[in-house]
């Protein structure tokens, strides 16, 4: 008996998923796509799925991590910056007012991002953020922020790539922050992830070709972005798409625009003990328009407490 | 003896390629990086390859195809268009006069590609680019453009592939005219094909999600550009590039950095029977500087003419 219940265990492939609605959805529609001779088999290289990363695959919570890594940044890097001492979001971000040096907003935190994520070759930045992962650890739970991740999220990637999917990460992070742990983390290579990006530069320097990191946007993948950035990178429309936010909306109706068999699905924020409870009325990663929508056009909204059996690795 | 000759022939991956220098530079740059143990063994994550596309996969003479493209489309829209009668480039284009429409040089060249490129979905401008394959014909061979590929470099290709390359184009091209056909021809899908790109827009027209092409450039996949569009799209830096003209110098630099193994290739248009010759003093597909580079870094350079058993794939 005992051989038999670790069997039939094992042949899950989503064991972190409680039985219900959410999980039956995500199996339901990958057999029906896979099933060869069914009306709503799809061949192989259609398999597209997409995800998005903060508040899906890892946490966001109490702020986005990139933006952690470049407060931090801002820390190493202000003995070079004298004129930050009066300079603002700086000037407050050093006197440890960070409420004060985010109160500017968008433009505060592009400043931020700016002032820390340009100046360098696209190499020393990636080892940059190769040493933060390594080492900064989450304020409240003590694990290292690649930890932060979703257990159900990784079955779920796993899951699909067993059933010939190609899984992408579509984000407003940094495309070039994201795919330094993207690999290791997700099982996804640095060429399938798409994300917001600054502009690079080419030069030779003392006969060495390097791309220089330039404090200039080139590409924002949020919003009305996220489409944009699909059909930039992929060149054709998803089949899956996973969310958390409204910031997820044009990806998720892109993705589910019929005909043909489609999956939508946001992640629903409701375990405050586990992890973080927030949805329409917050700053961060707000599910306000897109949990409208969910229910119109029936998508599946994963209820993190009663559908998720465990949230992160690390737990017991 | 026969069956062996047959078996031996089938045995080589390049049958279209003479043996020689260049030949035997590809075979063995391939089975250094596949050796298991060697010191020169590549994982396979790590096995990117680039190529140019004009006049390095397919011919360009006597002129680019996407341009010939955009000509047709030009005469089609003239129609909808009565001010173009008076509007240069177009009232000489329309006028039969191509060489003055194309005296404006690389202004010219991009109001005509503008013009023809944007104002329709990406998918009603994937549907014009599949009739145009399918229908329209090579000047001086009567072929499809799709049929003007070189054998030699198919070969390559597939070669790559069974070594667990991902190959990629890097073209100056657009990227979404080039993913009409990449895959049917190339056996490259869309999610590898990096070209030259007009801005899109998403919109819902009546409840459905659409991207617009808009008449406004977004990335220049040329020259310099080229390492860029690659950090990009790839996320890492390949270990094969191929090319045939000065534009693809920079991708050839950035991929032959050293350390560890890597290879580059010019494809050199010496055939004027069975192609075309030109390459130091011609406007299009200049090879000129990279020749040059060549030399000094000793990258393989195709001679065409004896380095290729054949040239296109429908000749005898
Ligand atoms: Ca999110
Ligand atoms: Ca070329």
């Amino acid at each position: 008996l005992l051989v038999f219940a670790s069997s039939a265990q094992g042949a899950d492939a989503l064991p972190s998923w409680n039985e219900g609605r959410a999980k039956q959805s995500i199996v339901s529609f990958v057999e029906r796509v896979t099933a060869q001779g069914s009306a709503d088999f799809v061949p192989v290289p259609e398999r597209i799925a997409v995800f998005d990363n903060d508040g899906t695959l890892w946490a966001e919570q109490p702020m986005y991590f990139q933006l952690l890594f470049a407060l931090h940044r801002v820390k190493v890097l202000a003995p070079q910056h004298p004129e930050w001492a009066s300079q603002e979001p700086f000037a407050s971000l050093l006197k440890g007012d960070l409420k004060g040096a985010l109160s500017g907003g968008g433009t505060a935190i592009m400043q931020i991002v700016m002032a820390t994520h340009s100046g360098m070759t696209t190499e020393e930045f990636e080892q940059i953020v190769r040493d933060w992962t390594a080492s900064a650890k989450h304020p409240k739970t003590g694990q290292l922020y690649t930890k932060m991740v979703y257990q159900p999220m990784l079955e779920v990637l796993a899951y699909l790539r067993a059933n010939g999917f190609k899984t992408y990460i579509v984000s407003g992070g940094g495309i070039d922050f994201m795919r330094v742990f993207s690999e290791e983390v997700y099982g996804i290579p640095p060429e399938q992830v798409i994300g917001s990006s600054g502009k690079t530069k080419f030069e030779m320097r003392d006969g060495t070709p390097l791309l220089m990191r330039l404090a200039e946007v080139n590409f924002i993948d949020d919003k009305a972005g996220k489409p944009v950035g699909i059909h930039q990178h992929i060149g054709r429309r998803p089949i899956a798409a996973f969310g958390n936010s409204d910031g997820d909306l044009q990806m998720l109706q892109w993705t589910c625009r019929p005909p043909g068999p489609r999956f939508c699905l946001f992640v629903r924020h409701t375990d405050g003990d586990r992890e973080w409870a927030y949805d329409r009325a917050s700053s961060i990663g707000r599910l306000d328009k897109g949990l409208d929508e969910a229910g119109i056009m029936n998508w599946t909204v994963v209820d993190m407490k009663t559908d998720w059996r465990k949230v992160f690795a690390f737990e017991p």
